[in-house]
């Protein structure tokens, strides 16, 4: 599958339904924003199909006005480009968009992706989303606007920590520079996305540090953090986004977890790793997925017995 | 003045000696090695004069074998390159070398530059010397290695938050994208300047956060670390660096402050501001001093009385 096929494919389609997964974050968000808007450059009819809240810090958004609610979505698009997704349970409500679009076109980063699109792009080596619709816009031959960068370099920046993880390479610095020489205010962006927390986000980081564990002579680090915590901070899942990496940073830290039980019950559990540790094969192993130093799943247990079975499988990655 | 006039007198120098400020940062000693390794490559005799200890996280820059203490350094170079130095009373002990010098080279991107040397190069446009740097090695004609490229990166990492503040430049980018291909691994050394924190700290960091309170609709924000719980967490004062951040960054927060007892009780505290409010004049009227935006101060009270006593202060400040 050439990346050419896919361009092909929206040049010709008149209608277009943009999707991602559900708890998005910034690559989801700012790759759905910049395909959007690129096609609606185009003058193609196309909507953002919002599946679930979005964080507040990313209402600065452009493209807010192509966005509609998932259930309330007239959907009769000939095409529903997938973005950002490593298989559909990650749709949530969407998945019914899924099921009646006529063609899927699957455009990833996540290794595990599933291929479940009729034509599938999923570049592993991209450190975000965002880099492959970057090239996807170019080849539609749309010049990147202001609003379109902006939507790009913040999903570009969530996906990376701001150019710190090793998914960045020279491609990806190359577009984010590209995206400064258009007017892309880089700092306010990155300050915005991982600088700012409100006061209740501050104390469930507290709370969560106070959580951490060590085990394996403290190479393993791990986060609990109970639905009753949740509550009495006054927090959502979405307060929790980058609470993991104060784990993961901890030195001498090979793999850090963050154990969470949502409001049904049910325990998510995200992964990191520092260097050589294979978070994704230990997602794997309890049905989830990722990328090597990033990844999760979910499974129906008690937090107690969701951490030892994770130290398990963990302790077996140790050499 | 040109670049290409310090170039060009680089190639006609036969030794040269690379110095850089007191109290190094990351751009001060990867700008030097990567000048003095690329000044090596091209046959020259050079040597990094030292006049300063050199922080532990920046050990693993390469070319330390060029460097030379500046008290034993017998200087007899017919160049001084000064490197990211506003004036040359931030050589501190190197000062000696600067009176004894021919030709000094003054390479630097501070604004505020004396323009103390006998060939002056000062782009403030530049996030980083390195940036300055990387173009003097490209127009001396040597040939980026890894060494010399995870000296680059490093320097300019360090001077842009890796690449968070607003000095972030296109160029920056293309920079640091042009290192990652040489081989530079980016995510080390993003983590070994900014992110790695110990146990301890990363427990104490949690504690901290705990004690945060509000005051002034949310305006101000004061965390609270008593000598008992320092002790608990097994750390000292140096453990407590950039702390303080996480109050001033809470959204709404104008002024953080960090009241701490020390080992022989008196009261530190630390003030930041986020926009408007001097804090300097705040730490003042407890007769001690700094910058608007960072300052701080002692007393001899109790932490209850200290934070009555700062909390009236900093009311007088809101409009």
């Amino acid at each position: 599958m050439m990346l050419t096929d896919i361009v092909k494919h929206l040049i010709k389609s008149d209608s277009i339904g943009v999707i991602s997964h559900v708890v998005p974050d910034g690559d989801a968000l700012g790759s759905s924003r910049a395909l959007g808007l690129a096609l609606e450059k185009m003058g193609k009819r196309v909507i953002i199909i919002k599946n679930d809240q979005t964080p507040q810090k990313y209402n600065f958004l452009p493209g807010v006005h192509l966005v509609v609610e998932s259930d309330s979505a007239p959907f009769n698009a000939d095409t529903l480009a997938v973005l950002d997704c490593g298989d559909i349970e990650r749709l949530g409500s969407g998945i019914l968009h899924f099921k009646k679009a006529g063609t899927v076109l699957n455009i990833d980063h996540h290794i595990s992706n599933t291929m479940f699109g009729n034509l599938n792009i999923v570049d592993a080596n991209a450190a975000a989303t965002a880099e492959i619709i970057y090239q996807v816009i170019k080849l539609m031959g749309v010049t990147v606007d202001l609003d379109i960068a902006t939507c790009l370099f913040t999903a570009i920046a969530a996906d990376t920590g701001c150019f710190r993880y090793d998914s960045t390479t020279s491609v990806t610095h190359s577009i984010a520079g590209e995206m400064i020489s258009i007017g892309v205010k880089s700092n306010s962006i990155c300050n915005g996305i991982f600088n700012t927390r409100t006061y209740q986000q501050t104390k469930m980081l507290g709370k969560a540090i106070e959580s951490i564990k060590l085990f394996h002579e403290g190479r393993t680090a791990v986060m609990s953090i109970s639905k009753a915590v949740m509550h009495k901070a006054g927090c959502g899942q979405e307060d929790l986004e980058g609470i993991i990496e104060f784990a993961r940073d901890i030195k001498g830290v090979e793999v850090a977890a963050l154990i969470r039980e949502t409001e049904t019950g049910d325990i998510k559990v995200g992964l990191r790793s520092n260097e050589y540790v294979d978070t994704s094969a230990i997602a794997a192993f309890f049905s989830g997925g990722g990328h090597k130093k990033a990844s999760g799943y979910t499974v129906n247990s008690s937090m107690e017995d969701a951490e030892f079975m994770l130290l398990e499988q963990i302790k077996k990655k140790y050499r």
